[in-house]
């Protein structure tokens, strides 16, 4: 899995243009989603880990009570992948199905 | 909820020696587990978030891959209350019954 250069990355991050890029460890995304409540936001979690299981790429992320903070990267290419972008398109999919505060 | 006095917190984390106390936030506790895989790490979650929902008490948890960190403490005790020591004893027991690496 190779990195994306900066004119592919401009091209994936339009995609996506709720998740903010950061050029830390290479390049990373990061979205925080905030929900109705607990279980609205755990129920999100567990759509989102099965994906991510079958596509073998996971995410980083860390949950208080209704807020999913999320962030993607590719370790084995150094920064952002395909990958990544495309299991951020995933989550925005998944995300959207639940409910808001 | 009442948070614990200094007494009261060595005597309760002693039921829980594996967590690390962190006077922060007015009093936190702390531990990391580290599981076999993905899978197991989510259903480990999986567990402490029914069970957390249903004592209306949660976590603030981390995972990346394999990993989970969770921090424990009651905001309306600006501290650390019982719940916070019945709640790492229920997740202490539920890691008892996963795959570690």
């Amino acid at each position: 899995m190779k990195r994306l250069t900066d004119a592919e990355r401009d091209a994936a991050l339009s995609t996506v243009p709720q998740w903010e890029y950061g050029a830390l460890r290479g390049g990373v995304i990061r979205r925080v989603f905030v929900f109705a409540d607990f279980t609205q936001a755990f129920a999100f979690m567990t759509q989102v880990a099965f994906h991510a299981e079958k596509a073998d790429h996971h995410p980083e992320w860390a949950n208080v009570y209704n807020r999913v903070d999320i962030t993607l990267t590719t370790h084995d290419a150094d920064g952002l992948s395909q990958r990544d972008v495309a299991l951020a398109q995933v989550i925005d999919r998944i995300a959207e199905g639940m409910q808001r505060p």
